[in-house]
């Protein structure tokens, strides 16, 4: 299933996408897609569902994030060989995890600020895990248990913000805007993480070009990893990390500016689509 | 006014301390003490209640941390000159931000437990400050404008995950049962944060006793530090750095086990007093 939510920011409604590419809407059915609807059962009877019957969405309305309410919004940091290389840092012996502010979750297609006086706003596609399931202390084996979907997530980053003011990269990672998750939670149902084609363009022009099978340590690890340090809870979501090709790895540096256009795409996941203002 | 949350994990009814002591239940008013509910207005209106016309809580009942759905948990990092000198490591030019998963909170009283495997888990006294209305970009000035009162956090630590584990200080910070919060959520008006007497004993001993006169940053720059960098909204919590004495900076080292007490105070904020258990 491809879950959206929709509608203005702060009243977004359940719905999803059916067979034919038609928006549906589930708010007849739950009250958002959040936390406990995420889980298993839910899901299973979001799944048993004559979608045909169901009210048809309003034509081209925002979408809004694909998960509300989320509690934590953990990132994994340097979990592609090749970014590590172009961001100048070792490959991880163990993932590096950081924390992004839940306030900064935005619609895909939301525009997306570049912070007041900063000159150094960057782009990251990433592939991000949603959780369905309480998860503490899970096995490698059991981890997908725990996890209820998959979505893409433009994981910006202020570098100055992150690298260049001390302490860990949390200043760097939660600025408003800086989440864009979506446009659709898929399930896992219809996802294999493997080997996903991932793409981001600025301007039209594609910078990023990579696949999820590269990734340094896998979803099932992750889920499992994390959960050793914190619970995880439904509605969680952890981004992944970025294959190769952010602005601050070129030469010279590229950042974001007014005016430029981001297209963020992970095969199987949709498309994001945002235009940057100033703050 | 000093408001609560009362009754069993996950159930928590909303309560307030009277001025004799006593714990009224708020249920009938408001559904939780959290997010909106911690806004200007709101606390307005319980302060107006007559008290004594409240309902009475029941006797010996748990309290839970003072706070419901706290959307980001934020803490400050070496924030007190002596304690920065103790973990051997520089005060910084500007606050250290990291993060402690919200579902490490627990109430005052609740066990702590030690994460299986764990040898190095630690003590942290600590003021929090709990935010009442969104703040994004809000200078110094106008900072207090945004709080709606303070509590004590234990800002327990486990020193091996947070430094001996790669990238930045999250995986230590966040372990189930890392944020007991309370007992009471103290009321902004009740609360002069320049030089609060700060203590934290283990098995009776005296370990920390400290001030918040020495803090390095004080609680409205940190309001306006961190909106800089991400929107705050209401119901967040901000922990602002502990006083030395923690047992990292021991010679040797000391650290928690099963079977320890802790009593964790800063004056007019009230006692946590939590038993240490092994996971």
């Amino acid at each position: 299933m491809k879950l959206v939510r929709f509608g203005n920011p702060g009243e977004e409604k359940p719905g999803l996408i059916d067979a034919d590419g038609k928006l549906r809407d589930l708010s007849g059915i739950l009250a958002d897609l959040a936390g406990e609807a995420l889980g298993e059962e839910s899901l299973a009877k979001l799944k048993s569902l004559d979608t045909s019957a169901l009210p048809l969405g309003p034509e081209g309305v925002r979408l809004g994030a694909c998960v509300g309410k989320v509690g934590n919004f953990i990132a994994v940091g340097l979990n592609y060989a090749d970014h590590a290389a172009e961001s100048g840092m070792a490959v991880p012996a163990e993932p590096v995890l950081f924390n992004k502010a839940p306030s900064c979750i935005v619609g895909p297609d939301d525009t997306v600020l570049v912070p007041p006086g900063s000159e150094k706003t960057d782009w990251e596609v990433e592939l991000a895990i949603v959780i369905g399931k309480r998860a503490s202390y899970v096995s490698e084996a059991d981890a997908l248990d725990y996890v209820a979907g998959y979505c893409v997530c433009n994981d910006v980053s202020e570098r100055a913000y992150q690298l260049e003011r001390g302490g860990t990269w949390t200043k760097g990672k939660g600025c408003p805007t800086f989440g864009p998750i979506g446009p659709w939670l898929v399930t896992k149902d219809e996802v294999n993480t493997e080997n996903l084609a991932m793409k981001l363009t600025v301007n039209g022009e594609l910078v990023q070009n990579g696949s999820t099978s590269t990734m340094v340590f896998k979803v099932p690890f992750l889920v499992h990893y994390i959960s050793q340090f914190m619970i995880l809870e439904p509605g969680d979501v952890i981004t992944t990390g970025t294959p190769p090709g952010v602005g601050m790895g070129m030469k010279p540096p590229r950042y974001l500016k007014a005016g430029d256009t981001m297209e963020v795409e992970i095969e199987g996941l949709g498309i994001q689509r945002q235009t940057v203002a100033q703050a």
